[in-house]
């Protein structure tokens, strides 16, 4: 059994954003006892990415490592008519991810005690962002 | 349902290599009205990634910036006997991916609109590539 | 048919330990023909990876360029709390992965010749990880 929802959320520009209780939402509703949740977003300058959810300094030294290794504005690239955050964009999700799968136990999300699932927005300015959630399970 | 192909490619050595076509025939071939495409590459020095797909740009400033990140020959290493290439590209794998994941709805792949399939060669020579490719769904 | 396990393993500390074996027994105990297998590590500090299984070097040097670019002790982060291998632990858990699928064929893993299953421990002391695997297929 597989069941598919959609959903969109604008970001206010660069940074995460705690995505766990809206995915929490859908498993809820397919209601699978055993299975898997898969998260796919439809672009290539944002990401998926299971973080540590307790302390936002977290958060901010995860931006502030990115920011040092794929700096906005780097004269290294040659795509630049969308922008100086636009490369930077595409490679922090490169090495990042587009989809994240997460078990689903006793109708639960099974996720660590500290992860939380972000949406992480590389781009400087608010972009609206759509998801694909496809759960299977018995 | 679970349906399985696989399929062999031989890269010119080097570069990102757009198989989004190829996946979307077996896609086409499963008949899976919801699901998901989960595709494997049997490799450590090679890696499939979701990239932008108009630009060429993109994928040459990606390698760029792998170049930048993992140089070639770089003293750090130790395992060289399999060239200079080699631990650069064991490296590259590990930041990106082995597998992908992409949502099948209304029987075709759910790519966002600028996402792309890409395999992603590492060494410099050109190298044989098996991938599988597992549908799933209803 | 989705079937489930969870297990539990101490890490010695910060390196890579190939769980490969014990993931197969998992596989051949569900007894699926074709088919996926997902793993999941319930934790932010330390990841799931496939490495070249051959050449210890290679763990080894993948270690030496983690601690290039995520050192300990990195003035960049604010997260300091709980020591100085703690947000480089974040920092690589979020350039690598925390879920790993491989397909299943003809009831086995079906991993390259050089692949192995890798749980890597990013922090330098030793800690108790939980998996879980869930098996699906036909």
């Amino acid at each position: 059994m597989h069941k598919q929802y959609k959903f969109e959320l604008t970001t206010p520009g660069r940074g995460l954003i705690n995505i766990t209780d809206e995915v929490a939402k859908y498993v809820n509703h397919a209601n699978v006892s055993t299975g898997l949740c898969h998260l796919f977003l439809h672009h290539t300058s944002a990401s998926l990415t299971l973080c540590e959810n307790h302390d936002p300094l977290v958060q901010s030294d995860l931006e502030a490592f990115m920011l040092r290794l794929a700096p906005d504005g780097d004269t290294l690239y040659e795509h630049i008519a969308e922008g100086p955050d636009d490369m930077p964009s595409h490679v922090r999700t490169v090495l990042t991810q587009s989809s994240l799968i997460i078990p689903v136990s006793d109708n639960k999300l099974a996720l660590g005690t500290w992860q939380g699932i972000y949406l992480w927005e590389h781009r400087l300015r608010s972009h609206k962002r759509k998801i694909t959630v496809t759960i299977q399970g018995d």
